[in-house]
């Protein structure tokens, strides 16, 4: 069986070392999370996914979910309990706001715990994760009758939450869906129709689900701007908060999927469901996007969590493992063989993969604390500046981190060579599971089209010229440095391919948008290789600094900086290459109509 | 559930117009190889994988086999008299020689219908492809009688064939192994031990199953220099070729698996089996490689299988499914969404898929000339320069393309959306059977170093100097041509890519080894690129030549031509940022020890 063990360290040396959270003890959720409070919860978080979850993960995905007769689900064996206990001990609590029942903690500490969570069993995570983003849509657009109704149940995991979006014709283009909200006189709504793919939409874990749910009014504009938000408790609940008759929603059917077995992935079949619009009416999509955003987010650690798991085992595989000799002569030539360790090759895979899972790790809390600056920085300017940031780039955790997630699982089941394959040992299972976070919550295609079509144009690029400008001043500081130097120098150059890309797209994308379309992955690929990059300069600087004062753990900061020059030597490169395809256009990628791509007889 | 359609205009038209095999027909077994009789063996090929495997491909996948208490396996449901069907049309005998009851034809129709097999129903095709692994072996190292007695029984598939190198502690490293064989009085061996990840190692389609198997003789040297070949028939076969008594050779269990299902993986205990040597005694190496060759080639063809129906259902799927509007304003007006198909990302993805099968399909078919060539050129020049090639790209074909396949089904899986990751769509399928030939025959790592610690060096480079002139000729040959120059141009720079590469090793990796260790897998990517390049070059020489002359199928060739610029465009950039990696050296690759890459708390 797998195994798993919470990178704690490393997380804390992001948290404290490189974010430097305690400096920001002024702001207000931040002056609880003192260094000692963060270890605690990073290292008892850490504890409590590897001891209680991650056991769960195969035997979960062994078993998957049973739909019964009436519509009732059954999770795998054990997700129940798992579930109470980490309802017992507040985990869903941690950043949410004490009005409703929070710790109010920076969301830096939910995301840190939220990777630990999903490694240890990414479909177990859904459960609360989805809760999460929908009680993020609640607490922005719900009424304050809404909000006290649903979230100090939803926050305390007394209920779960779902988003339902796609419908069997629709998903991506949301102006499409079918499903109707009739006004009935005591202000509330009847929503009917079928929603599918909906993650933890039924299940037995907990005493109620809320669901979040887009529908259309009667006399609703065709289009995106004529859906509505609903909140559709699978029970009613009373004024009083007592749970009341059953609602309207049935799980059709479950899905089988590739992965993710352990979790719920419903039909949900609502006829004459009694539901409450949350905020106003054909704004739903902005509501939407709240959950939606929140959720890539989300989607973009599931990336980093299973690459992260993966790359542990294929680390314990690799030593324990004897095959061949090295190539620069026996490393243990008392033993039949070296293990396989040794390889340059099965290196270069652990090193890829350990140079992508410590990157995203420290760009998706630096991510975390954007998200909080939004909301609590002291100026305007500052909270400005981190939604403009976090919004350029939830694109990009969510697309380049969940493409590279796969393709480290990947990598790291390719170490195992053909036990890599066989069940048994789980290498598969992180595959399988890595694999829908590149298709969900808005498939990387529309990520990349969210990035160039939206996000790079918005106010005349004001985010991409603060994103060029943060980058290119870490730049110049560590040029400073001899040790940072060459590693300054060389993001410097794959900046300079972002930037030209970025000019490319300027000068000929409003000509033909196609072009747009057509270098859309490829940008969101640049960004993510330069974002990343800039990561592990900054982890750089960190760790340059502790190995010059001396000290403790010497050889984890050694570690850092040796890892930060492999991240240059090998990942960099790519950004020119794509830079190039980007700079071809769509002129060849267009070319064919459709009866070219069919397959002639 | 999923379509394929076997795609015997491209396969006609490379082995026709770009490999022009009837100009090959004063060589013995290519005369009978006229245009006439390859389109029909193609079609008819094409139309027995198309209307008698793929339907049972889904089924064999979540059916997949049961072991029973006797050791006896049970292959899915269809298989065993799809399998009838296949052996009664003399589907195996195809490229076999005629002696013992082959049709003699060129390798090059067996390749082409091995591809059709494979993207039909993978996991059928290796029983077949597994016998033609085992034919190989025999028909070069065995006995007269050992030839007489099996090869025509396997290959009119009367009986299948296994190739039995893995042990539960050892797979690459073959010089580990455990089995031994011990010499009988009657001249006959006693062979005692387990193998493991035996495909078709046990089923229920054929009468008999003759499996090859290395074990070591008593005394034999503790390195891959002391093993042996022995051929051990799961039923004894008298001198009259009637089948006599059960050997000692057992099913102990097949695997789970992340794919191909529905062929038997098997654990095989061998206890006291009667086997025979096979060539010499500890020479088994040699013998196992003409077996492994031949399957790796056949492994680089499944990579070019998944990747060719996966494209096939997403073109289908593309154009039926409707989601938002072209980018350039609604395609079509009239309806409520323009088909996925419009949008660049997704045909970014279409392309890139056509862009492999149709450049991979043309590599496969070149080489499975060259295998013909090798033993039947007129000249001994000749036979040795298509030796050379092969062997050369035998492991680009299996590693590049299994990589390459692997990633284009997952792209293919990724324009379905959610519905990729629902298994009743099948595009799951084509990922997860598509994983293994990354791994299997040697995994990927094991094929860069064959090529870059083998291949390249051997008679002092005269292999890679041969295709620097075969590609550099047709290059300074295309240069000439309005159309074809722009082209021939950016190939070029590609292979100038290459051979700096190959300059590179020259000159660091004497000194380190590790150099070589750590470029190897990028080497072999470059050389992919770069050999893919040569065959869009060529097959657009061809289309064009074709479109110049007037004449039917103008769109075919058009899109021949439209391809090979979109290839030129995409995938030729990343040859230049993997020879920047692969200058990188191994000094970051390998700076970090065993303690570095452990997790810590």
């Amino acid at each position: 069986m797998p195994s798993y063990t919470a990178p704690t360290r490393d997380a804390r040396f992001i948290i404290n070392e490189m974010l430097d959270l305690a400096g920001y003890a002024d702001l207000p959720g931040f002056e609880a999370a003192s260094v000692d409070v963060t270890d605690a919860v990073i290292n008892e978080g850490g504890k409590f996914c590897a001891e209680v979850l991650a056991p769960l993960n195969q035997s979960g995905d062994q078993e998957g979910c049973t739909r019964h007769e009436d519509g009732s689900v059954t999770t795998p064996k054990g997700f129940k309990e798992a579930f109470d206990q980490f309802r017992e001990a507040g985990w869903g609590t941690l950043s949410q706001p004490e009005e409703f029942g929070g710790q109010g903690m920076p969301h830096v500490l939910g995301f840190a715990f939220e990777e630990f969570v999903s490694s240890a069993n990414q479909a177990f995570g859904m459960y609360p994760g989805l809760t999460n983003g929908a009680v993020s849509a609640l607490l922005a657009k719900g009424s304050q009758e809404q909000k006290e109704k649903y979230l100090p149940k939803m926050i305390s995991n007394e209920w779960t939450g779902t988003m339902n979006l796609t419908e069997p014709h629709c998903g991506t283009d949301l102006g499409m869906i079918r499903t109707k909200a009739e006004p009935q006189a005591d202000g509330s709504y009847s929503i009917t129709g079928t929603k599918i793919f909906i993650s933890a939409g039924e299940h037995d874990m907990a005493e109620n689900i809320i669901h979040l749910v887009l529908a259309k009014t009667p006399g609703a504009p065709d289009s995106s701007k004529g859906i509505s938000l609903f909140v559709v408790p699978k029970f009613l609940v009373g004024d009083d908060g007592s749970i009341g008759e059953r609602n309207g929603v049935v799980c059709g059917s479950i899905e089988h999927k590739m992965g993710i077995h352990g979790n719920a992935t419903c039909v949900l079949n609502y006829d004459g469901a009694k539901g409450w619009l949350v905020g106003e009416e054909n704004k739903g999509l902005a509501a939407m996007f709240i959950m939606m955003n929140a959720a890539r987010l989300g989607v973009g650690v599931q990336g980093l969590s299973q690459a992260e798991v993966a790359y542990q085992n294929a680390v314990a595989y690799a030593l324990d493992r004897r095959q061949g000799r090295a190539l620069t002569g026996p490393a243990e030539p008392e033993a039949q063989a070296d293990p396989i360790f040794v390889h340059p090759d099965v290196r270069r895979m652990l090193m890829d993969a350990k140079a992508f899972t410590e990157g995203m790790r420290a760009l998706c809390l630096w991510g975390a604390l954007q998200v909080d600056l939004t909301h609590k920085a002291k100026t305007e300017e500052e909270r400005e500046q981190a939604d403009m940031l976090i919004g350029l780039l939830t694109p990009v955790i969510k697309g380049y981190g969940t493409d590279k997630g796969y393709e480290v699982a990947t990598n790291m089941q390719q170490v195992f060579g053909g036990h890599g394959y066989i069940e048994e040992w789980g290498m598969s299972q992180f595959v399988r599971d890595a694999r829908i976070a590149q298709i969900y919550e808005g498939t990387n295609g529309v990520q990349a089209m969210d990035l160039c079509g939206r996000k790079l144009a918005q106010k005349g690029g004001a985010a991409i010229q603060a994103f060029f400008k943060v980058v290119g001043d870490d730049i110049a500081d560590a040029k400073g440095d001899n040790t940072l130097a060459p590693m300054a120098e060389a993001l410097e150059k794959a900046l300079g391919q972002q930037q030209a890309a970025t000019m490319w797209f300027m000068q000929n994308a409003m000509q033909n948008p196609n072009h747009l379309g057509a270098g859309a992955h490829h940008y969101m690929h640049i960004m993510g290789i330069v974002t990343l990059g800039w990561m592990w300069l900054r982890m750089a600087k960190v760790a340059q600094a502790a190995l010059a004062a001396g000290g403790e753990d010497k050889a984890f900061y050694e570690g850092k900086v040796a890892t930060a020059r492999y991240y240059m030597d090998r990942y960099l490169p790519d950004a020119g290459a794509l830079r190039r395809k980007l700079e071809a256009g769509s002129e060849s990628l267009m070319a064919l109509d459709e009866d070219a791509f069919a397959t002639a007889a």
